[in-house]
């Protein structure tokens, strides 16, 4: 088959690799329908964090084969993948911390058994777990519905998980940090939760725009020390009780701390790879900001926010600014890249 | 009168200094009953963070006279200053968070006007914004209750804080990291909220047992990751859903953060001024671990605990296990340098 490999920096391309086979008889082998790349593979694109090898964690498809132990899905399923695997059983997914999972784990690398489980940018993956780890949707593979759900795999969750984090519920005001897809995808969120004011950090047009049809109410153009004092105008001089962050650098950290109010509540999403400087805890004591969120679980989300793009309320896909085919994967990093493109789909 | 000054690291003694006068209308003065010293201040006297000069930030006494525009209080009211002064109206303050007043401030620092605001180390206190900072005690300064008071300048509601900020509920789990005065307090304050099962780290046992005493269920008493293992132990393998770190050290944090499971909170109060490595940001972004907490605004919690010590069901007094006078501060310092008392109560 063929699926996307990482040769090294800003070197991707689609290559035949073996066709998976089911190993465990908890793993399903699913053929992908949709795919797309994260804001997170761009870390190992760059060069940032030294990696290679099979990519990809943001997948849709139909179940293609099932292990004998599977119960919850069967051959023709149209199935979501949250972008770790995971059991469902043990206590940390009981809990809703799926990416905690005592027995999962992440695509594109080994399982514990030393198998490569597949990344998902590839025509076909084994997914290990799979009783803990799919969900089915009741649709077909070419449904228009499909970027809506395969948003569903991370960057709407994530997004989700910003806006729990940061504690927003009806009636808050609330500020996003990042206007990337996961970015928009938190105005989105904030504003299915009820915020009555959603304040977005966006100086590029196109994404500004696409904050105020999420939902945005404010939208910020400016950068730094100057978005800071924009927003701090904006809310009686003291910043917002709920600030969600969701770049993970230092310059973004800055301005989410200081957005937020004293005794308010940094909701983070953002991978932490690009914090350069050490993180700025004594701020945090000093005015009682709450830090809280991480990796989001996304899996326990899912069922949630499946329902809600079911029924037409949720619709994150214009946050896919470009569809490409597999083939074509080394463009499809290259936009991302060079932000040209918001988020990218990718057919197999 | 007489005042605790900090000449140099390690050097400290009550000299004679000029009496407070009301300068706003605003204020109150306050001659000082019983004050203590705080683990904080031997951040100066260590010479760990440079200060020198007057110092002290808890105290109680009876107020001796009030400016015009001054309504809650009255002279010969006995009061319990919080470890800083607020004015209570300002909307940092309405939203309970007093330590980031918008017109407040410290003690033994200049007050906005270039004033010098006394430290509570001394036989009086001018005290700014008084309405907003002192709280009235239906008690006579030589009530037996007056430890128990003092403690909530500082050290009860600092406890009282770590719990809250770790989400400490009826029936929960929580890890207490720190046996000093604030650690034994986050212990009375854990059990006063319902806590199930408290796990106190403690290697000495003057301060186990009174962990115990205060409602501790189980005490590891070894450190770093044998404390983690331990606390694993005693959590099934994932650490408790609430850990309050009560030190500020990049050890304390270290094992606060293995004591935590997955989705959990870590409530903090510890001054950070000892983490020499930079805060681990990635852990928390891994496993989903929220840190809140900070300066604790203790003024919030003084009318809820306060009623609590005068119906005689909390007793944090126990935490003082060395009373001086002031003419004695060096020695005072010296025995919480030395870890020889938990903390000394000081009679001007």
């Amino acid at each position: 088959m063929l699926a996307a490999v990482l040769h090294a920096a800003r070197s991707i391309s689609a290559d035949q690799v073996p066709d998976p086979e089911l190993i465990d008889p908890t793993d399903a082998i699913v053929q992908v329908t949709a795919a797309c790349v994260c804001g997170s593979d761009l870390w190992p694109y760059r060069g940032v964090r030294e990696a290679s090898g099979r990519i990809g964690h943001e997948f849709v498809g139909v179940v293609q084969e099932v292990g004998a132990e599977v119960r919850t899905v069967k051959a023709g399923d149209f199935v979501i993948a949250p972008f770790v695997w995971s059991d469902g059983t043990c206590a940390n997914c009981q809990a809703g911390i799926q990416t905690s999972c005592l027995h999962g784990g992440g695509w594109g690398a080994d399982d514990r058994n030393g198998h490569l489980v597949d990344g998902g940018q590839g025509e076909f993956v084994r997914v290990p777990q799979a009783d803990g780890t799919l969900v089915w949707a009741p649709v077909s593979a070419d449904s228009p519905l499909v970027p809506a759900l395969l948003s569903l795999s991370d960057v709407m969750g994530t997004g989700h998980h910003a806006a729990l984090a940061a504690g927003v519920t009806r009636g808050s005001t609330a500020v996003v940090v990042g206007d990337g897809a996961v970015g928009l995808s938190a105005v989105l969120a904030a504003s299915r939760l009820g915020a009555e004011r959603i304040i977005a950090l966006s100086s590029h047009a196109d994404r500004a725009e696409m904050a105020t049809r999420f939902g945005a109410t404010d939208i910020v153009g400016v950068r730094g020390d100057e978005a800071v004092a924009a927003v701090r105008e904006l809310t009686d001089g003291l910043g917002a009780a709920h600030v969600l962050e969701c770049v993970g650098t230092t310059q973004s950290w800055d301005t989410a701390f200081g957005a937020t109010r004293p005794g308010g509540t940094i909701g983070y999403v953002g991978v932490p790879a690009g914090l350069t400087e050490s993180f700025p805890i004594r701020k945090a004591f000093g005015g009682n900001i709450a830090v809280r969120g991480g990796v989001a679980p996304v899996r326990a989300y899912i069922p949630e926010l499946l329902a809600d793009v079911l029924d037409g309320t949720l619709d994150p896909s214009p946050v896919f600014t470009l569809e490409l085919p597999l083939t074509e994967i080394a463009q499809a990093y290259r936009a991302m890249d060079e932000r040209t493109a918001i988020k990218v789909l990718v057919r197999p």
